[in-house]
């Protein structure tokens, strides 16, 4: 039953570079505010902002083989995203295996799960949303799957699902929906540009949004 | 039932900014051991050390209308100080309200739930105290109250309390007791640079502060 | 019964620098994926790696006084090694004792509570491995033990014991093993170095670990 | 500054009788909504259904000195209330401790710490709602406070405020403000049994609190 | 974009009666190890043992609105089965609306926060699997969705799959998959009678499966 | 380096059965305040009471193969205690290994990780004290130890140490303490029937254990 699924599809490039660059708290409004990991996902470094394709692994709690499997399906941009089968904490991938991704052209990696060699990781500019960081390692005896659907952090992923990952966390977007919540996105981003000009002026969001009558509808007091 | 509280008493900065300078342990110890939120409130950048009064907020899990409203009765050197009204981790605030806020004059955010944009609020110098951190956001729904007493992370907090913040955390102080607070702080400060110097010159806490008496009545051996 | 054990051993001063060198993850796994502290245990700043033997306290909730205690039984190069009785989040240890403690050669501090005055001890290089950040202090009224035996974060301590701390976390190496263990780090370091440049080259781990027949013995299937 | 405050306003027996027959779940809505303790109130066996005059202790963390002190405080019907100033999670209090609260007419234990003798308790049919079950014990060192506000399990608590108690958790009545909740609670009641009877019969919620034209209007699709 | 889909699968009642039977730890072995929702998820009262089609319910944080939307949508046999789109442990769901589901035909909840009333709701025999207990109630201002696949506790689950739970937690079942895992999971039961008698008799584990020859080949040493 | 220690030492049964009796509590308080597991390792049904000689199991999280290698190890009157070696809360143990359990005389099951089959276990008396209920069951894969020393729950266990359990929890006396211990332990009981007497009769624990001066000394104020 363990299998690899080979083919997997991917969005064009300028679209997972835009959504890159509209950044997650912003793919998140933009498509109807769905898709977030948990808050737990955090990066081991800040300033890091990316996006790419994933590819997606099925783990037993504390085996990485499947992760050596996974390397070989990548292509140039593509993030590994781990889900392990129950929760766990462990170290499952670190720099040797990082050095090994990025020869591929790997981004970066979402894990659900632990993550180790956070110094050599940081030094190299390879980017991990993790819930941990353990140096405790995985063995390698227990099979899983490449490119099927996970639950990774609370959410359904996809092989081929675009992930954005950014200091605010992880979304996912799915595959087919990829241009419809760029062009969103944008949208979304061109006009907060002019809402921050208005608010940096001084201007109440109150104000600015007209919220004042619903509040009072609602039966807001100032006393 | 929901209502904005408009005239809230408010320390004299001076004795604001004495307590920023005392920072959280000492004001913490000075107070009687007394008043820290709970630990999981961390800073989303290392190095800020504030303090304000608190313009508190109680807001429903996942909405953030009353942001909005709270930014409006800030005045310069105010904290905004939100509690949900259930355990929530969404993002309630992000760099729009951050700049909307600053435009009041507000040195920071102290909340309980989660914070996203965090790599904008870090650029602006804009720091914030939370639970979490996510992009996750929120809607505008539901009524909740400003300037009334909250119970954020653990503490009770009324408006005009003193909220101070550094990287050890935040701890509240009484608006009646600021002065006092401030006073005994100073003191401690005082002492404690003599204390440093002992024991950096390799003098034991065990002598300078003559726990030896009490070790051995309480029957500690040497072994 | 609360004892302070005054005479423990203390490996080579080489055998723990060595293990230093080779960093938390590879001690694990050369001692056979062995003891690690839980990945709560986390540094208090990035970039520091040390190792030390331990001398161990066992400390009753909210109180420090056995960190004075131990603190006169420090050599240079040793690291303080705290657990609590019970669960306890408190800030237990701050500059005070961060500048005692240096003064008497202390190289750090593992805990599995609280630590407080994080800002001055970075500024110190004083590095810390914790559970928690909290401001919030402790009494000094109950007497706890020194060089003891402890579980601190899961893992038994034994005074002595040589434990090593960096960015993946703490791992604990038995007194009677350090230089066994050593000897396979180095030897683990050594093949990791070829290992690095056949990756860095595009060999993947499937063949360089020749993983292929086990994965289809074990019935992967590729689709 | 540790205190007993000796003289604590308390509601009518009637009042809190009546409390205690609507339950917490009809009090926390006929109060708007407010007053829960955090979920993690969890009682040590079910069926139990109280309220009372909360006696409060605030004692420090792994210290019950205070329980002893606060018993001595406690008339007929009340029930005592235990916050730790920082989380904990041992056995504050026993089955010797209950033969002496239930011999001054306590009601019961509300504790956001730790219980113990739990089959003791069970068989005396003494009720208690806690954070956790430790047999883990204190000590008696520490100096702690009676009848001052405390913050419980996420909620502000006065002496002689109103606590309710039962399977689904505890909330909090203010003193002030008893009999006005307890005639909401009263109503609310009284007209549940007619929405009960008419759902039992299969009429739908959204056509007993005319939910379609809401539905409708805010642009729910029916597929 | 909210919408409630109306027309969903079900599996054959005897399939659904089949897998009750075969109960969760069953029914997780005979599908390969798959489907178990986190382990948080717990039975109000012990001793139920269902199964159902899922009508599933995608609800924001403190809102139960489409909770009534999604009774209307039940059939008699079915199941709810809730998540929220961000954590939340309040209390969605109480005596009156299982008053109404229970008309509807429905057998039991699952849902991925909290339930309240839990004392009623043990008396009438509505089992209900929560993350968590809580009086708080929700309101109703927010849509979600009704029939779209979710989230639950970890799991995806669409409406129509087959959702099992007991006193050990909750696994689901696709809808496609679900007479095939049925017969797995009843031949499984069927050979277990067997091995539990030999295993009653006295025979061990090590020799009723072989084992001896495989934990040699590992390397188990005997001492 | 997988190993099996077949001998082990074991308490002669007396002192068992009488540490049994004396239960969790009072044994913790009897040997000093020292051995108890962690709070969230809990029974899985109430009113069970036991001790034995522990059989230790270390296991990989995720494999519980070594517990079909522990069984064979185990005389009548032992427990099983098992510890995995990273967080894991799958279902490791259920009917199956507990009838074989129980044909080899075992008394029980102490699990930092989970359990399943609970409705099973509680009907054939079989106690369970676990950190979790899991259905999701665990490979055979992975070599382990037994009878050597493990860390479980926040407490070192060794092979042959007596593990004792009830309602309030687990506990550890060391094998060579366990008659000192046991001595102590009836000594409290013995004076805990007086005391329950006269607190029961309304003497206060203030005058029972004269407190008061204590109190006064450390600066308790009655207002």
């Amino acid at each position: 039953m363990p299998q690899v699924i080979q083919n997997i599809p991917r969005a064009p490039q300028s679209v997972i570079d835009g959504l890159a660059r509209a950044g997650v708290a912003t793919v998140h409004e933009a498509q109807g505010r769905r898709g977030c990991l948990a808050s737990a996902m955090r990066p081991i470094y800040a300033g890091a902002q990316v996006a790419g394709s994933a590819v997606t692994i099925s783990a037993p709690p504390g085996d990485n083989w499947m992760l050596h499997v996974a390397i070989e399906q990548l292509r140039a941009g593509d993030l590994l995203v781990l889900a392990p089968t129950a929760p766990c904490d462990m170290g499952y991938f670190g720099d040797l295996l990082a050095t090994s991704a990025v020869a591929r052209g790997c981004k970066g990696l979402i894990i659900d799960a632990g993550v180790r060699d956070v110094r050599d990781l940081t030094a190299m500019g390879f980017p991990v949303w993790s819930r941990a960081i353990s140096a405790q390692g995985t063995v390698k005896e227990t099979l899983g799957d490449v490119n099927v659907p996970i639950v990774c952090a609370g959410q359904t992923i996809h092989a081929g699902d675009i992930v954005v990952a950014d200091d605010d966390g992880v979304v996912v977007v799915r595959y087919a929906e990829a241009e419809a919540v760029l062009d969103a996105a944008n949208k979304r981003l061109a006009t907060e540009e002019a809402k921050r000009a208005k608010l940096a002026a001084g201007v109440l969001g109150l104000d600015l949004y007209d919220m004042r009558p619903a509040l009072a509808a609602k039966g807001l007091k100032y006393v």
